[in-house]
């Protein structure tokens, strides 16, 4: 069978484009025993792989160009050499940016037909694990107090932000455009939301922190947590989730003023954490999230791009602050 | 009675210089009730009351001039109102730079006369508690792993280092000297000491650690604090006590490359501490490192200037670097 991809064509010097991925058509094989052939329906598109570009300091590893663009994706079962998978199953699987996919059995996860499979890519997937973990068990939130998430709006943000607010506390967001600060405010109860472009931002943080920040959720680092680090209160949580505003560039700025002298006079806790270091306890937070979903409580935005061709256009439009939500791409 | 005082006379522009105090005589008057009346011996100058002349972003508060400079010291009860306390008691207080000093009872401690009143300044005092709480309750350190400490011929950094290879550690000191890294060696029983000053720091950090870092005693900031982030193991420790390479100068430089980054790919945590988060366990933690000093696991290093007078001299030459130990005016 045809397969569609889209390829790492060549590693971005400074700023990606979508000249860095080159489209291409392969033959696929038939799943050898053991394997699945999963069609694509969907996948999501997440900053985080932006790092994966970048050369050895990053979790994702060295790049490499001429392969496919990795992601998680939905899909379907077309084949199936597998007991446990038959043809029609929707699978969240690694699909990367392309029509087809071959998988073993345990790289997939069958989604029980009660959900809508695209949540998987959002809140009951990787984002919605990651904000969950992130902010109870690093951030450790206590009713009462102010958290405050960067890139808010983002796939993860909206998640966290809105996590915050159900156990109890006050939620301001830190994001990049007026339109994104409306959704926040309007549509998922967030109770205040700061333009990082602002000239006054740093004054309208602080209007918008008066009893200061109690957890920090930062998937942004740079000048936001910068900023943060000075509206702290003794003995906050900094949960280090990503580093957004250092991925599309050659030239990482040096980390904020401030560390480690506001760390020590404020005895303040950053801590960095990863997905996959809470694998054993998945099941119950998706449990816990679908339990929210159910009752209305939280909300996934999504934001979605027509078409595997027009995915690496997505990617660089996400990389500029362009999504509000988990961006998709529909195959 | 005349007091001999050190006054803060203006506030370093740049880096202190002894110029920046003046003395003073003056007469003090007979205590009042509930005051004690205390006759110095010697008090410690610690890097971080340098922090205290730097402005509002310090624990230590805004700095003034005209004011004795602080510090905590070790005296004798020369006149009281207060029954708890008699004529010729040991006690610690926060003398400052002075002959004479009038205390509410509450800020003394007497000391047991089974010990010699200078340990209160090093291993039994504000040094000896946090190195003990900043290693054991921030870093935990697990016996076999590498514990690295900066500043680590300092005043804390000696007592962190004699504590991890209590607990069964690897012990790997940087330190500015070749003279400092022969006493860690030598007299402390430290594995391995790196001279930051050296033109092959990093190679000779990473030839020390080759199993990586677990736990950075960070006194420093800066370049040795970013150096550690590389040596880092996944899920290491970083125990912030200190900047003092940024304590002198009226230009900090940014923080280190890698903040965030490098937190979130190796889950690394970085926490602040400061001493009086721990009051409630100073009583548990004194008889613990008392009984490390009779069996002779833990060296009290001092290193005496003498005299009052000398004390500004001796605090410019401690922010260069020049003590060894926890240095010492003898009044």
């Amino acid at each position: 069978m045809r397969n569609q991809q889209v390829l790492i064509d060549s590693l971005p010097q400074g700023k990606l484009s979508a000249g860095n991925y080159r489209l291409a058509e392969t033959e696929i094989a038939a799943p050898k025993a053991g394997e699945v052939l999963v069609k694509t329906t969907a996948f999501a598109i997440t900053a985080g792989t932006r790092a994966g570009l970048q050369g050895s300091a990053s979790y994702a590893g060295a790049p490499t160009t001429g392969v496919v663009m990795n992601s998680t994706g939905v899909g379907e079962v077309i084949d199936s050499t597998v007991e446990a998978f038959s043809v029609g199953d929707a699978v969240v699987a690694p699909t990367g940016w392309q029509t087809l996919s071959l998988h073993e059995a345990r790289a997939l996860t069958k989604i029980d037909p009660a959900h809508n499979p695209v949540d998987y890519l959002g809140p009951m997937g990787v984002n919605g694990l990651t904000a969950y973990f992130g902010l109870l068990q690093i951030g450790k939130p206590k009713a009462g107090e102010t958290v405050m998430v960067s890139a808010a709006a983002g796939s993860v943000g909206h998640l966290v932000g809105q996590m915050a607010r159900i156990k109890g506390c006050r939620v301001v967001g830190v994001m990049g455009s007026d339109a994104k600060a409306d959704v926040l405010l309007g549509q998922l109860g967030f109770d205040a939301a700061v333009n990082y472009k602002d000239a006054n931002y740093r004054q309208l943080l602080k209007d918008a922190t008066p009893d200061g920040v109690d957890v920090y959720f930062d998937n942004t680092g740079g000048m936001i947590l910068g900023s943060a680090l000075f509206r702290m209160n003794v003995a906050g949580r900094i949960a280090c989730c990503g580093v957004v505003s250092q991925y599309d560039t050659d030239s990482p700025e040096p980390g904020p003023r401030g560390i480690p002298g506001l760390l020590v006079n404020k005895r303040l806790t950053m801590q960095g954490f990863l997905l996959f270091d809470f694998v054993e306890q998945y099941a119950e937070a998706r449990q816990q999230i679908h339990s929210w979903m159910q009752a209305g409580d939280l909300i996934s935005l999504t934001d979605e791009v027509k078409g595997l061709e027009a995915a690496p256009e997505g990617f660089v439009d996400l990389l500029a602050g362009g999504n509000v939500g988990t961006r998709i791409v529909r195959v």
